[in-house]
């Protein structure tokens, strides 16, 4: 394969020139560009990035406001699939839980700069509001569970949630199913919005009405679905879609309290397919996060925006799993 | 590096088992699946795909929907840049370009098999409907630009539309814009929709009302904006955001035959930074998609399909690019 020179010497550009062409950039004339263009496709002269290579390349991986159980549970595939991917590039990994309570005392680049990380992967279901402030202007590439940050420099990991909750409600509708209510997380999270929206989209699409008296926030664990779960019922719902399957173990709980049962009285849904959602009784209905591949996700990610690529979002397709919690409408 | 048989042998398991578990596949029960990978970290023993390398791997390029213009404007760049991301791969590509009327008359996944393709990108500002409907069910590895298929072997790639138009409207309430109106492309088109979305979160963020009146759709083309232009004026906008860059260049001409000076009166924006957009009177401020990027993203993203990851989108950071057809509201 020939290379950057050879494509220089070719057209009698300058090295930089040509690289710059190469890399996307839009600062050289038209002209120029398309004579690059044209000249690396004949020669098959890639555009190379500096991608980082070999045991020098060491990433910071934080694990934020995750309780042990909730690390068990979902962090766990997803930093076994972060390393895995980064063992076969050679990158050196290390994990660094936060809490998210703790002010941070240095700031993100400062810190990550003096450790000698190429890049770091934030793992959390929250950011840290000083975080987030701070990810907004960082250099150092960075990659993000479930969370947008409009900085080219900064990538979104994650599952579809907007596909994922679609796909839940459509299967319900299927079932017979039209008074449909969502126990959702907390609303100013950005997962929790995307969830919604994939249920507006879906209950659209099956053309059922959107009914305020059938959706809640509450928060992302299996407390407090006491209220809303009492309320939906008494509003006539014959399913729930919870947007966790931690929500939909609460919301389980609470319906076996109002001697209701599932699915024969009333079907519910969860999201995340962590382990616990198996083993429920009944086993639930979710939306399966393949944690090992969001983990490698992440990794490839991030050797992309290292190698100078702009990417805002990489999302994984959701796998409906459906179990015993839900069936035909009563 | 150990490899999977490593595995295997240390925990007296099956060779498929272990793969298994390492593919992310949720068949294997929760303790050995958590025994597999704690060996896997331990050996360091990655979740190989099965990627596919060398020459026997070929692709076809499906080239849909454009006309000469456009494909030069718009769709070389992202070519050269599949094209050289392949070329590193050591696979062999074929473009083929389909006319939107002609109907198709063989199957998709037939047609790949017949010809030996692994995979398919596709290329093309609407996607032709059968085409649509066979890349639901497709068992073909594809990867389509812009078009959200719901099928764990099609994925999207293009530019995140939605922060695109959202830095957009923030430069110009930044620079003082209030009254700020939307020329939109088709309805129909799944980008349309994304570049509404992401006008309408901007306008919230900004705190300015999304007035009905001030939006108004059509189609991509620099055609057919003269009525809403002139209906957007007498309701006051002294913005236009236009969906694409092709649009703007018809609402320039449209502004020029009514003596209004651009940006003096009024300002206007595009979407996509294709060629003409700086050479336009005044150069456009505008949205800049890497399609050289945008290409070897989907080379990337096919690859992880083909090795058996299901990925829904993978979106590149939009750049606002300011030029001089946007300046201080009059």
């Amino acid at each position: 394969m020939s290379s950057v020179k050879d494509i220089a010497e070719k057209l009698g550009l300058s090295v930089s020139t040509v690289s710059e062409v190469l890399k996307g950039s839009d600062v050289v004339d038209s002209e120029t560009r398309q004579r690059v263009l044209d000249a690396a496709l004949e020669l098959e002269v890639s555009a190379r990035h500096n991608t980082v290579h070999g045991s020098s390349c060491k990433i910071c991986v934080f694990i934020e406001n995750m309780g042990f159980e909730k690390i068990e549970q979902f962090g766990y595939e997803i930093i076994v699939g972060f390393r895995l991917a980064a063992a076969e590039r050679g990158w050196e990994v290390d994990i660094v839980p936060i809490s998210l309570n703790e002010k941070l005392d240095y700031v993100y680049d400062e810190y990550m700069r003096k450790n000698g990380y190429s890049g770091g992967f934030l793992l959390g279901f929250f950011l840290h509001s000083d975080f987030h402030r701070q990810l907004q202007d960082t250099r150092i590439p960075t990659v993000v569970l479930d969370n947008l940050i409009l900085n080219p420099k900064v990538a979104c990991v994650g599952v579809d949630n907007h596909q994922g909750v679609t796909s839940v409600v459509e299967h319900l509708a299927s079932l017979g199913h039209s008074s449909i209510a969502l126990m959702n997380g907390e609303g100013v999270s950005r997962v929790a919005q995307e969830r919604y929206m994939g249920f507006k989209v879906g209950m659209n699409k099956c053309n059922l009405p959107l009914r305020k008296d059938l959706i809640a926030y509450g928060d992302f664990s299996s407390e407090n679905t006491g209220l809303p779960v009492r309320s939906f019922i008494e509003n006539g719902a014959t399913a729930i879609v919870c947007a966790s399957d931690y929500i939909a173990v609460g919301v389980l709980r609470e319906l076996d309290l109002l001697d209701l049962r599932v699915p024969k009285d009333i079907s519910v849904t969860g999201f995340d397919d962590i382990p616990i959602a198996r083993y429920s009784s009944p086993p639930l209905t979710t939306v399966r996060q393949d944690r090992l591949s969001i983990g490698k996700c992440a990794c490839l990610t991030l050797e992309q925006i290292m190698g100078g690529m702009a990417i805002s979002r990489f999302l994984l397709s959701p796998g409906l799993i459906v179990r015993q919690s839900t069936g035909p409408v009563r």
